[in-house]
């Protein structure tokens, strides 16, 4: 495999400092071009000397004069602002992009990456989810491959693998359920957010970590894989499996299913995608089958996790509505965290959104940055 | 798909009926050139009637007459005895062979095949256990493809598509444990032949549900396994898996594994066989996942069930050991089913068996039929 240079969006969250575990493992084959962080300056500076890259970027703008000086004895370039984050996912010597940006935040410069025919490591969820037909279509036109990242989509891709697209009968996602899988109507209620932080089995951000907890993770993926993989919503279907030992299967149209197991660790699906088709030895955990004794599965409860119903409505609409699903979910989770709303009360500022808002049936990407704008506004007055 | 004429060998047996199943469904897409059967002349003949192919053999000579004369308003060419079998498979017309006969005798058949280049949807696990190096050297040097009709071997063909060969880590092979999978060394002494032949989720023919219910048709699979898919024999695990919903899977070197699930129909992994690279549209059962309440595995115990480490060893050994191993199992399999021996005597008299056959590390194809009448006589004067 011939080396790779890669611009790591996000580096200092969760699958940014797990893509960077990667670099460190597999020094002959992947380096860093550059690193881009939203705040935090001293992560992203510490990253910087260890794996010097030409450039970092710092979304926020004051954060540039201690990223200077933090780096002042290096000759790695500094840049800061959003635009910067833009500018250097399009540079010649950038092989792949890893999307690892999260929030709408992301949408921006994994179009810019698109736009310049980059290999795409996408673990930014609310690209295709917001703008999933325009990105599909970008991604075709200047012959951008888009690699999924996230376990569940990682997992369709690697069963996809071999097989061709028009047999696929079924999508299978995954679901642990999250912490709240067993909870009552009535507990829901009551839940806090240092609840719904402890997620089983897996360690992530903490907005995606809420959005487990509410299943509107799972709503997300449904729609991403809509996209990724060319099939029609009602041809994906969540299973709840507690263990997170299988993490996704494909039913094919001769009734066959391949499923795609592992430890619940993302530097698996992470190293997939950059290394991709190709396989590489690791270390990585192994699934310990003898200790997992039991594997379960249960029909996802749209009644207790209303998320995942919306998410099913807005795909079902199409146009602008998965953008405002995203965007209302973005102030409600947020608010939720800082403790202004109910955990039960996410879902409901999310429908109402959806029921505000204007509906753009066949949204430009600017149609598509005022909806979300108009989401947000609609959102926030609800969440006072 | 281009329309495939097949030749079914052992076309009364449980994996020829199926596959007649298949064909009946597909009649655009498979047609009948050929039939054979061991010694069931009736049914043979009214499969005859219904699939019109343009010959068929009977193995058993005697059964000449009644075949004949059961077609005899037809222009169905019959032919009787072995080597009538040896040259229907070489016809110019067939395009897929179907190896489905029981035992040693599926051998020669399978070999002349191959020799005539034709592709091969192998069901008959001796040829490969007996003679899986040459059968393997065979396979490529006349480009006739071996595709595997066992579920188990499906399952693992099914997920390396796609895949690097060399990406395999270890195939795991899932086993339903068979009837006996919870008894202990003393309620196995006493089982009889009838309990034996009650197979939790397989119907198979009588032979292959008691080599089930020693796990003998586990250790036949490794030993396949090492020969289909070039792996090291240590590279394959065994995994008891009582709900056989998971077929079997492989683990890459990165740790990822892929798993091929389905309903326990053999229809599936023989359309697969016959349609490979593409998969059709079935009615075949689909896995129903709620109903499916847990998946259970663990580790098979070769303490109360020895024909799996009697395979091992063999395979370890190599040369003839598979060989004889597979001689005493039919010996022992066929006393145990007529009352003559005990279940818990079929290891001893294979161990015993493989203790005084002589060794020959590199044998020829005539070295292995010789071998097999050595090992079959030691067996017979333990079985008395």
């Amino acid at each position: 495999m011939q080396k790779k240079q890669l611009v790591i969006l996000g580096s200092t969250g969760s699958i940014g400092t797990q893509t960077l575990d990667i670099v460190r493992r597999y020094p002959d084959l992947y380096s860093v071009y550059a690193l881009t962080a939203n705040t935090s300056v001293d992560l992203l500076a510490s990253q910087a000397r260890e794996f010097n890259p030409a450039a970092v970027c710092i979304a926020d703008e004051s954060q540039y004069e201690p990223l200077c000086n933090a780096l002042r004895d290096t000759d790695i370039k500094v840049w800061a602002g959003s635009q910067s984050i833009e500018h250097v996912v399009t540079a010649r010597e950038a092989d792949v992009i890893v999307a690892a940006m999260v929030g709408f935040a992301g949408l921006r410069p994994t179009i810019a990456a698109i736009q310049a025919g980059k290999t795409i490591a996408l673990a930014n969820k609310e690209t295709l989810v917001v703008a999933g037909a325009i990105i599909e279509e970008m991604s075709l036109r200047h012959h951008a491959p888009i690699i999924p990242v996230d376990s569940e989509h990682s997992a369709v891709f690697q069963c996809l693998a071999g097989e061709d697209a028009d047999a696929v009968e079924k999508i299978l996602l995954t679901a642990s359920g999250g912490p709240f899988r067993t909870f009552s109507k009535e507990q829901l209620r009551g839940v806090t957010a240092a609840e719904a932080l402890r997620h089983p089995n897996w360690q992530m951000g903490a907005k995606i970590t809420i959005d487990s907890a509410t299943m509107m993770n799972k709503g997300f993926e449904v729609i991403e894989a809509k996209w990724l993989f060319g099939v029609r919503y009602d041809q994906i279907e969540v299973l709840v499996h507690p263990q997170s030992v299988v993490h996704s299967a494909v039913q094919f149209r001769d009734g066959s299913i391949k499923a795609q197991l592992g430890a619940p660790d993302m530097r698996l699906p992470i190293l997939y995608a950059l290394s991709y088709p190709d396989r590489l030895q690791t270390t990585l955990p192994r699934v310990d089958w003898l200790a997992t004794a039991s594997l379960t599965f249960e029909q996802a409860d749209t009644e207790r996790f209303p998320c995942l119903r919306l998410a099913y409505d807005a795909i079902a609409r199409g146009g602008n509505m998965p953008c405002v699903l995203n965007a209302a979910n973005e102030a409600a989770n947020l608010a939720f965290r800082e403790g202004r709303c109910a955990f039960t009360a996410i879902p409901e500022v999310i429908e109402q959104t959806m029921k505000k808002a204007a509906y753009l049936p066949a949204p430009s990407l600017d149609d598509l940055f005022a909806s979300d704008s108009e989401a947000r506004r609609i959102a926030a007055s609800m969440l006072g």
